[in-house]
């Protein structure tokens, strides 16, 4: 098969590119290198298998042209920054909702019939009902939620339209190696510049899933091998959560820093969108067989480790 | 209070007008007459609180200055045919997605807080429960239905981001006097061509709710004053559903006609991106001492002499 992944030299993205090459697929990257990283990927640069195109989804006349004869397209390109939506009202606009649909424009034209999507938890809003199923209807408190949420309307009709075959993930964060945005990574750059001294945007309070990529990576390819429906929609979270405080908690403890004073700067809210208790329902996943391996504190301190490792990335940004 | 209405020449829109007027608020009405009617409003003209603005909700300068000063948006303007969406990619997008947009972006701009929208049962698609409640989840079937539940994501963020009044209305079919598009208007243009012979897109199958216009905007009205939420999603429907083939039997009955012979050209949707069954839970609604005085066959029949009166709607199009 002939695998097209937009955002292939992302964090999750590049995961992905890892599974498709290792099961033996051809992929074609196409990233425009906003947040993704030549070091996620560089390792494929040598393989017949593989293609990396640096181009921008928005572009349509070149995402078209480098789709051409894909089997399956995995759009995992989009604007992962759900705070910058309150101030930019274009961006998750453009990023999030436009590139889905110059995808599925595309996919249409080129006659391709299968799509996997990332959307987010962020579409379920301030749930009252948790953990959150699948069923939930969407109540977006911010524009990167309500963007992803336009993008999975679309690709519903799309595939309805079509007779496609399309998979929709709704994550929680994501945590592990090649991890790049999110507040392990503010909280690590915040304590590289001030090791005493901790500022958080929320009390500490907001509670939330998250989950380790491999894991993530695992519950996506379970899905598509094993789901039936010609629309399949599926959570992708983890049993347990844990507070901001508790993230900052074990940041701490994994770079042995004992002593760093607290500030909280805010509410039981993060920012203007944020929600304070993420968990989603993964039951219908688990129906499938799948279970995460790694419990969120482990995930925690790889993704610390990680980025020790990788200070150009705490650098970069 | 300045009441400002998207679409107020419309079928709708103009009968929102009339309740306004006569509860003696001042209304400005933004419409580019695509769809509109002079006719629907001219009794309104020598009215001093009265203003009309043609020009279309996609110029955003246009409407952000039109909309200055008003105290409450109802945005009843979108492109209304379900089927065109199949052929057309764009249609959709434009007027019933960007279009919204437009509206929220004017109106948090001009920090204007309150905002009505027309929505649609296409939101559910072919939902599995009925009558489908509120609560249900989108799954849209047509471009119209996605782009309009696109639309709701949109007015849920901005009311939660701006702290907004926003009440969502999800329609089924409106019938009655002005109507201008739908089954009804369909089979009487056809017959007025040739009287003993109708063709229909599907299988005469399809079963549906209709609302009774009046009903309708007493419904809003009722939602308006009596609902309590910041943001308010409502079904407008009906609890009785109808054939497509038992309208054809109203239609030509109140037409006189006795012996016309029925085509089905279609199976159990009319086209694609139909629902072959569409029935909304009114419970909510009723909750706040709602109820439908007119019954379906009555608000066809209503609908079928209007539309006898009116030829030159029907010659129109």
């Amino acid at each position: 098969m002939k695998i097209f992944v937009t955002g292939g030299a992302g964090f999750i993205g590049s995961h992905i590119v890892d599974y498709l090459i290792g099961r033996g697929d051809d992929v074609v990257i196409y990233d425009n290198f906003c947040t993704g990283q030549e070091i996620f990927i560089k390792h494929h640069f040598d393989n017949q298998r593989f293609t990396l195109i640096k181009d921008d989804v928005l572009n349509f006349n070149a995402l078209k042209k480098a789709m051409k004869d894909s089997d399956f397209v995995f759009h995992i390109a989009g604007h992962a920054d759900v705070r910058g939506g309150y101030t930019d009202h274009d961006i998750d606009l453009k990023q999030n909702f436009m590139a889905t649909q110059n995808v599925l424009e595309a996919m249409h034209q080129l006659n391709i019939k299968n799509i996997a999507f990332s959307s987010t938890s962020s579409v379920y809003g301030d749930a009252i009902l948790h953990p959150t199923p699948e069923s939930y209807p969407f109540e977006p408190t911010s524009l990167y939620g309500a963007a992803k949420a336009n993008s999975e309307n679309y690709i519903y009709t799309y595939a309805h339209y079509y007779d496609w075959n399309a998979y929709i993930f709704r994550f929680v964060s994501w945590i592990g190696e090649r991890y790049t945005h999110g507040c392990i990574f503010d909280f690590m750059k915040k304590l590289k510049a001030d090791s005493s001294h901790l500022y958080m945007l929320s009390d500490g309070t907001p509670k939330k899933s998250s989950l380790y990529v491999k894991d993530g990576v695992n519950a996506i390819f379970t899905i598509i091998e094993k789901s039936s429906e010609k629309i399949n929609i599926y959570n992708l979270g983890h049993e347990e959560v844990t507070t901001i405080k508790n993230i900052a908690d074990i940041v701490c403890d994994e770079l042995g820093l004992k002593k760093v004073q607290y500030t909280f700067e805010g509410g039981d809210k993060g920012w203007m969108g944020d929600n304070k208790f993420v968990h989603l329902s993964i039951d219908k996943l688990k129906q499938l067989g799948w279970e995460p391996t790694v419990n969120i504190e482990e995930g925690i301190r790889r993704t610390v480790r990680y980025l020790k490792e990788s200070s150009f990335l705490l650098n970069a940004r």
